[in-house]
């Protein structure tokens, strides 16, 4: 952990983001499919426990499992290999059956990123609340609308406040439209058609997603838009508390004054100043993931039936547009939890 | 009209783009305003139905308004000035009452974005059906699938265009969500409150709200999460098409000879050569969009009241992710038109 | 030309982007080509003659260059197929001999470059210039350094207007590093290697390059860094004047005050307004560059011998981004002019 | 470390943004300003001494550096008074006189930045080595050019290998262009005039230069254009590679086979795979540095005497360009050990 993660991190997002907890989800996937397909009738009901069991007890080679993706570009093959050799014998062979690399990886994602949803809508409902306490508390005060950089008209804080608010509702109601997009069991076999898995199929997927409090879809493996539209959802909110940051920044000038901003950043070599630190941190992080929502959507250009270089992309990618986003979240609830609007403008 | 919009460029699209149409969208609005405020009795009715017969008749004085553009970064102080000179006494005054540029300029662009909205679901619409009848003629064609440019598992040609079908009714479920959410008035006055209207407010934003089919909402002069979501399924759209247009790239090599593309492009050397054009193309919009998307989502920082830099930007990158986003739809159209699974691969 | 070209375009710079200017370069590249053929006894030096004097007298059918470049790609095929009608027998057969497409449209991008290039870098230049007089005249008010958006400690404008200057002789170094580097010849034919011009190969480039003022070079048709390296060079220039922009809109604040922007934007709601309308127009369009100098380094991965998705890529991006950057150096330099430090600050 | 760093890192270049490396350069910037103001008559010789000996013996308070970096958005205040706790009495106030906090960042990037460049500078020129040798063996291996996706014309190995070799000299005298640009010295103190350090700031930054092996040259923390070219250079260089990755992940194609790329990646499902994985990671690794380029570009942007928004947004992006550059050169340098053209293609 870098110190910069100490400004611009989020640990609870971050925690989704860890090799344990990819190496948990994953784990999760071979086990939900195991008991699916005994369920099914693929594999004896003996190999779907004993793989349960495995799963619940494995301790990884990291250092193979490192050399495993850097040798085949996704860990999960040396992964497999570990896996089967702790399910040992009869069952190893039932381990994974019918299932890709991209299942346990783009599945396991998924089941990280639900409840980083739940979290990110939670902080939004919060955030939510301070403005509508904020605006409570002090939205008589007078206030000089701005626009284009120069004196517009006198509104109040409450006005103000408010288009802070306004696109507050809007995200949480895209998050509940595109979740049953982004949460989806990927489950396609080698290459998409899951005809390994034969006639049990669409129960063993049924099955899966039931298990795993996933939507049963199709495979998507070369469909990335569900992943882009989540992350062009994270530059919306990320932007959205840009927005907030930079007005904050420009309302805390000492010439302008018409914001307070309790527990301002200090300097090494200017005793005077306190510092908005937040508000500069909350435009930084909107523009560093509205940067990486274009790189995203450019991986939407998923070669074939499986794309090393697109898939990797997002790998790249991803994770750190969800921390950035949680991050941003974070710190507008503090933000907005030391901002005050004297009644009289300065 | 650069040579380079006959390969990359939209004409229906762009036609929502051009400068008559924006002037025609803003006078829709100075129309709707008048009647609305005088239904409401803030004008006369006699000063709304000279304004409506001014706006039915107006005929610009261009330059000017390329002046007063350059001059004031936006076109509407030089076409109100022009149109209350049209409008003429006693009535003058009762035009763009209440309102502000950017009510007429972000009113104007959803006014010109509805009817491009059904163009590109009637398209989407279309693609879909185009290539469920591919999959019906060619379906049963065998295919190798390929994952990390490497030979998979046989699979089918019903397969593969099930993969580009799959997100187009994501797509569509996507617009259907994000409609009510970017077609909506704007109307707030200078600085966003309609303080300029008094008790009339609401009641004149209805009336404008019905009269030009747009949802009422409260100002969103300074919440661009409509335009920055609109943007961002553009690049979804355009991204899908360029896997398709990838895909398609790929599978034409003449050491692959999966499918057979019609009408390919000539070379000024090789007269043996039959290019993929509109499978290139598609490529190469959707990493245009997807950039663009990028940039968009940074003028979310859209500070204070107004922001004349985050604004203009906008304005610099949203048609061209129109335009680009319909070229695709419109090359897809055409390409998968002239695609054919051979029964035999090559 | 749109309306908002008013504001954010370059006449001159957009000079060099029409199609007429494309043509006139692409003709350019066949006289020169079949004089240098001439030259090494490749062709007879009448044919030489009468292509030459063909292209002067050159005049295209462009609905079938449009309708070609819609089918092909590219205009070339067409184009010479025109071209070679013009010149007629018995030397139609010498035109374009051992050149392909992309020989054509990359020299006749650069040849439209190199003007450009001196272009923005007297802009260059005089922005310097006008600085430094700025400097001369006003540098000696006392001022307030503002460092995170909060009152630093006092300095001069003199101190804030180095700090505007300081990039400019480093652009310049940069450009005079760069030219080289871009503008080359590009001579490859169909897959680079110039094969097909045999023996004089050598002496034909040579022949080229001296009669179109480019460097000779290698073929670079598939070597796209001369032109990203262009791109980033762009985006450095804009984005240094986007922090000159920045700043003013922030100094014009009227509680900050501490430069005066004369023939300011007017409003259509609120007539006391004077709108830094040039300040904020530099933002976005550093902005804007930014964006697309990423979108033009991801066009660097391009296939093969001739990439029609990379290549088309740059074709949507590069033109725009000189004009952005010329429109930028264009408001700079009129801002500068309309700039000054008040002895006293408000 | 995660796991995906075993595949897309950069130990060595990973090595110069560690918190240990960065406060190692912090501490040299410390030691050599105060040696630097002895031998100018600013401080006592003995403080001097005391500090530069406090800085050899540092032991920072890691959990107090990070709580300090949230509160201050910097890491320099904190970590000043944790060195002048150090130092102790007498000599603590003359630590970091003269000097801010951007001071300290800036010149520390730059410390660990030289020796990063060198190390990528060689790659560079081992890559050409290594390219120079595989054409020197393989060249003579027919081959077909590729254009648009289809069969162009016979060349040689030998030909393409000259694509890939290209680019490299020019990235390298690009290098040798922007390193007096990038590698200066930053000294400026609170508002980057120097006035704190008076009459001897020049001899001050002279011999602080002289110490730390950097150009002497005025502040330039509001001038990020060192910065930025820097990232541009990254994403040429990245760019350039992930052509030659596409490249070899086309020929490595089962059908076109032109290629053999050893030590292929294996799958969890398909014994027979052989995955050109390096080839694939060079392409995500060049279009994650080039969305990445564009938004550094944007930090240019950098309002007043020190914008905290910009700055941070730097430290977001430009640590991960780095890293990625140099995972690209390292898998470029493997996968060309590892590549081979056979005599007679498949």
């Amino acid at each position: 952990m870098t110190l910069l993660s100490a400004l611009a991190g989020d640990p609870e997002v971050e925690a989704a983001f860890t090799d344990v907890a990819e190496l948990a989800a994953m784990l999760r996937f071979e086990a939900a499919l195991a008991e699916a397909e005994a369920a099914a009738g693929l594999i004896p009901p003996e190999a779907a426990a004993r793989i349960a069991e495995a799963c619940a007890a494995f301790a990884p080679d990291w250092p193979a499992l490192r050399a495993g993706l850097a040798r085949d570009g996704v860990v999960v093959p040396e992964l497999v290999r570990q896996l089967r050799a702790a399910v040992g014998d009869p069952h190893a062979g039932s381990l994974h059956r019918g299932a890709t690399s991209q299942d346990v990886i783009d599945t396991g994602l998924v089941l990280r990123l639900a409840p980083v949803l739940d979290l990110l809508d939670g902080r939004l409902d919060a955030l939510d609340a301070a403005l509508a306490a904020l605006s409570a508390r002090d939205g008589a005060a007078p206030l000089m609308a701005q626009t284009r950089m120069q004196r517009a008209l006198p509104f109040t804080a409450a006005d103000k406040v408010d288009t802070w608010r306004g696109p507050i509702p809007r995200h949480r109601a895209r998050l509940a439209d595109l979740r049953p997009r982004l949460l989806r069991l990927q489950l396609g076999g080698p290459v998409g058609t899951r005809a390994e898995l034969g006639g049990a199929a669409e129960a063993v997927a049924a099955g899966m997603a039931g298990r795993l409090g996933l939507a049963d879809a199709p495979a998507w493996h070369t469909q990335r838009d569900g992943i882009a539209e989540f992350g062009a959802w994270l530059a919306l909110v990320a932007g959205g508390l840009g927005k907030l940051g930079q007005d904050v920044a420009l309302m805390v000038q000492n010439e302008v004054g018409t914001v307070r901003l309790a527990g301002g950043g200090t300097s090494s070599a200017m005793a005077h100043k306190a510092n908005p630190v937040p508000a500069e941190l909350l435009v930084a992080l909107a523009r560093h993931v509205a940067g990486l929502s274009g790189t995203l959507a450019s991986a939407l250009v998923h070669e074939n039936e499986r794309s090393g270089a697109a898939w990797t992309l997002e790998w790249l990618v991803l994770p750190q547009m969800v921390v950035a986003a949680g991050a941003a979240l974070r710190t507008a609830l503090s933000l907005v939890a030391n901002l005050s609007f004297p009644t009289k403008p300065a």
